[in-house]
């Protein structure tokens, strides 16, 4: 079976396509191939199939084999994928993920996708939908304590819920101990992912990340997104702004539509084809093909 | 650039034919290619080159760059990589390693390498060669306090150092704090690695390991020759035994000529090609070809 190896900031894919494999036991499947050891390795497996109300359909398996509803890292990938190997000739293509239709801007030279927008949608602040506790209608620098500690935040969800917090250094941030105690806090009913931001001028900041049920990652697109919205609700930051990331930098815009776009890399790194033998061919291809 | 992908017990490895590739600045290459997010993703950067010493040279660079002077795993996926690729149709094979020629047996059937042996050597049990503290000729079954437990240990180098231990459950074991706790104890000066071992008959056992530097592993060949050297030592398992570690289980035999030999399987995974661009070739490939 072929694959092909990409990441966006480090947010690392399997990417396979399933437009006539006939894979099946989809969620058995990531486990297996995303496993470090044993495995290809990978933060998820991307399968690339034929889709009904869009150009393509992508859909992303986490190692634990849930299948996950958004991931802005991948859809830079999948663009620059279906592109460069020549499944389109377009350079604004809508995709369905999960229950959405995302759509993708290439910008390309010479044949080659040098970045991806990404329409990430509307952020959501109504606190009962991000959700969060409380009275008021948003969460805007709001007080909160967690391990021991006081801290101002602002939640705000791009389909996931973020609970931003700015700093004066990242740096000084002990993730490990605040992201966590954040993460559960009883404020958060679905719990949170948690963003510390150090802002550097009203046009850019770097941040931090702990995912919600990952820990610390390289990248989190939706966490970029959230951190500008809310650098725009407390008047920290323009509405278009770079945000550097451990694994790299994003562009980031609240457009007057609403909609937070997204922009940034994608890279390929290897292609590769899996060993496998009759066992695996009658587990995960329907067809028996590899 | 080709590679192929392997694992030893789930010890990983990217592995490069350089017979006439020209590769060079392995150290940065390794750190650049063992990355799990932005590289290929390993425990090591496996060279494949001539000798002119015996049959094959084969190199390890750990991802921090340096160059391991033993790795066992890796020795029984270069044996069967090397005898399935066709390199050689002989099934024992010399090989040199760092500063050593290491023996490899395959037992192959209808042309698939099944399982590897590899001579691993003499155990060194001299302590102050082991080095381990203290007056006595051999550390056998001695007391060692650590992290405010007392532990009954038994001092072995197979080329690197190993504390061997024996519990009730391994299961039971508070890896994480007993492991670095003895790695780092003032009684092996070159600090050492651990292993936590169940006997379960005289020609069985199961451990956990703590390696030196890189913490709790899926499996250590040398860490399971030196569990059964402990184990004859203190009288507990036979000179010949299979010992089970979290990766997959090992087989392995003391013999009268002293040389301890350990019996397993290797697995390939995918065969892959790197992206490359002209700086990656004109920085690790001397003659420029990929």
């Amino acid at each position: 079976m072929r694959f092909t190896k990409m990441h966006g900031l480090g947010n690392d894919f399997v990417i396979v396509e399933d437009f006539d494999l006939g894979l099946t036991n989809y969620a058995e499947l990531a486990m297996g191939l995303c496993n470090r050891n044993f495995g290809i390795g990978a933060d998820g497996l991307a399968l690339l199939q034929p889709s009904e109300q869009a150009a393509f359909r992508v859909r992303i398996f986490n190692p634990d084999g849930s299948e996950a509803e958004l991931c802005g890292n991948l859809l830079r990938c999948a663009g620059k994928y279906l592109y460069e190997k020549g499944h389109t000739g377009e350079t604004v293509i809508p995709v369905e993920m999960y229950d959405k239709i995302k759509v993708l801007r290439l910008a390309v030279t010479d044949g080659v996708v040098q970045s991806v927008e990404v329409d990430m949608g509307e952020p959501i602040l109504e606190s009962d939908l991000v959700p969060v506790a409380g009275k008021r209608r948003q969460a805007v620098n709001e007080e909160v304590t967690a391990s021991g500690e006081k801290f101002v935040m602002t939640a705000v969800s791009m389909g996931n819920p973020h609970c931003v917090i700015f700093v004066d250094e990242t740096a000084a941030v002990p993730l490990e101990t605040w992201g966590p105690a954040l993460e559960a806090h009883p404020d958060f009913p679905k719990k949170t992912n948690v963003e510390f931001v150090e802002v550097r001028s009203r046009d850019e900041a770097a941040f931090r990340v702990w995912e919600r049920g990952a820990g610390a990652t390289l990248a989190c697109g939706s966490g970029a997104c959230a951190v500008l919205v809310a650098g725009v609700l407390s008047d920290k930051l323009n509405r278009k702004a770079t945000l550097h990331l451990p694994g790299g930098s994003l562009e980031i815009e609240w457009r007057d539509d609403n909609h937070v776009y997204m922009t940034g890399p994608a890279a390929e790194v290897f292609r590769g084809e899996l060993v496998t033998d009759e066992q695996f061919k009658n587990k995960y291809l329907r067809k028996g093909r590899a």
